[in-house]
């Protein structure tokens, strides 16, 4: 890698006329992705995600809380009923729980047809230490009916979506919700909430798509039927508009490498020098645990093992590295994970109406030079 | 505002038929937009951005930094080189400045035809609380030669530009680099830098769009000839390619408005119910003061006098607040702000290569119903 010259493999990375095919985008798309946040990828090399670097997607505003004012309801089919303020809360037992978060709508910009949404590439993901009080014990206070079947979380995030005016809300079956680590989190890496992840006061569901974590909870309610709100159904495998698709849970297995040697400013095309290089990343798997992690430098064609690291923590991502001899020329970098069930990552994503779910394989552009 | 019986007033803002024409746009573009970090607009609630919502833009990666090994140079026309660890610098006087900052490409995307870069909508701003060691005692300790004449600053962020493999560097004249609120930083917001935010010190420097302020700093060197590197070229107000163009260098006048009521999530359209609305913002003018903002309902057809608020420090944006008496129907809400200097923002942004210093006022559709 040389500072003058400008050799020919410089240009070719970064004088934009690798630029990919220009494709439609609804301005209203591009807001969304101005306001939400990615990760920026060089990031998977710090274990716990800096608070600033955690992905973010907000479907309405990030509501404004008066703090010492906020109260959360615990109400519905219990024995007794409860209202808590956030001293309340941080007076009972303080648990944590270091969390892989994804966003069930990562990966959507690459489908094609390109689902009109948040348009995610790979990076709607980070990793946090939350800390709170278990959900569970709250639950055992209030004190369960019989009748109880499910628990609805409502924030204080008011939009309209699909027509409809409402709250954001999503439901846990009395098993996910009672687990000993789901947490009515305060903390983010040590510090309270910032506004944007939920404060004063967010669930955290361990495993589950980011979708299920609810922020800016307002309301706990043990429900008697099943709820089929807005979100339940927006979060789905649907293959067409008729077709009502599997709701999603569990986040799926999937690598992602931190990019090698330097971008390209525009093209985000990396130039590394060759040698031997450290390929390195994480990998996760939702509920269960990633057993395999392969790399590709031909796009795919070939794989290899990659050597798997530690697991940061047990709903955490776990590292993974992989030597690579690089020798001038133009490559595709690909990182595959396989979970624990046999399930691995596809090279193609199988498309669906809402674009949820995508755990295709990365592909990093690197010219070695 | 109702939430049930959805009359037709929030189909129009929530079924998806108010989409405006899609534009081309390049997928490089996008991975940018999901990169960088433009704050949500109804953050501008907040006096000081809280730090995960500030905006951010990162040429490069993001570099790892060891901050126990790290040390700051400072060379070049000084009578005595330094070289200074964190903690040297940590002893050195401590100063904190609250600065108003904003990308120099703000509102690219809204630019037609649209440059080819950082597709920020108008969300490219936010207010930090800094602190560091004023900029002027170390140059002073090293003191400065006749023959200086610019201070040159290099990040440890490396990449490629134009074809051009650079770390990043930027240069202030011996005036501007010795100005008392010139700060270099190692906190924001009373906590050390996060890594994306220029860890372990920044150069900050208030007034200035952000390419001045240079993040990660690894050498500070005073030079004898003007600096005319690519950054300092990038960022011009170039008419066409063969134009050289005046380079950037404060902010200009903009106001920017808490979008009222609340967002449709796609379109992020607003509904608005009907009577007294309370319309709020902030308004910012660079190195000058903003002597007035104005609004309009009507898409600039006919504007009102808001109420100018209090400035939150003297580098830093000035509440405004206005009253709507809203009345059902269609509205493009606009803000418009002047400085001191008599300059308004425009309705219609002058064109330039780059898409750089865009101040265009500021257009929020809205429904009342």
């Amino acid at each position: 890698m040389r500072r003058a010259g400008q050799p020919p493999a410089f240009r070719a990375v970064g004088d934009g006329s690798k630029l990919s095919t220009a494709t439609e985008l609804y301005p209203e798309e591009l807001q969304l992705a101005t306001r939400n946040k990615g990760m920026p990828l060089e990031a998977l090399r710090y274990p716990i995600t800096p608070t600033g670097l955690h992905y973010l997607l907000v479907h309405y505003d990030i509501p404004a809380v008066d703090a010492p004012a906020w109260e959360l309801t615990v109400a519905g089919q219990v024995n007794n009923a409860l209202r808590l303020s956030l001293d309340d809360i941080q007076r009972r037992p303080k648990a944590s729980v270091t969390v892989t978060m994804e966003c069930a709508g990562n990966g959507r910009s690459l489908l094609s047809p390109r689902p009109i949404s948040q348009p995610w590439v790979v990076e709607a993901i980070g990793t946090a230490e939350w800390a709170g009080t278990p959900l569970r014990g709250i639950l055992e206070e209030a004190g369960l009916t019989a009748r109880a079947v499910e628990i609805l979380f409502t924030g204080l995030d008011l939009g309209v979506e699909g027509g409809v005016v409402q709250n954001y809300q999503r439901c846990l079956s009395l098993e996910e919700a009672t687990r000993d680590d789901v947490l009515l989190a305060y903390e983010m890496n040590g510090q309270p909430l910032e506004p944007q992840h939920g404060y004063p006061l967010r669930l955290v569901a361990p495993g589950w798509y980011g979708m299920a974590n609810v922020k800016w909870l307002d309301r706990i309610e043990a429900i008697e039927t099943p709820f089929d709100g807005y979100q339940m159904n927006a979060y789905r495998y649907a293959q067409s508009n008729d077709d009502e698709g599997e709701r999603l849970r569990f986040m799926k297995v999937r690598a992602l490498m931190i990019p090698p040697g330097i971008p390209d400013f525009l093209t985000r095309t990396r130039l590394v020098e060759p040698g031997p290089v450290t390929l390195k990343g994480r990998a996760w798997a939702g509920r269960t645990a990633v057993s395999r992690v392969e790399l590709s430098t031909d796009a795919g064609a070939t794989w290899s093992d990659a050597r798997l690291g530690e697991q940061v923590a047990p709903s955490a991502w776990r590292e993974w590295s992989c030597q690579w001899k690089a020798e001038p020329g133009s490559y595709t970098l690909c990182a595959r994970a396989t979970d624990a069930q046999g399930k691995v990552q596809p090279l193609e994503q199988p498309w669906n109406v809402k674009g949820m779910g995508n755990n295709m394989v990365q592909r990093i552009e690197v010219v070695v030079a």
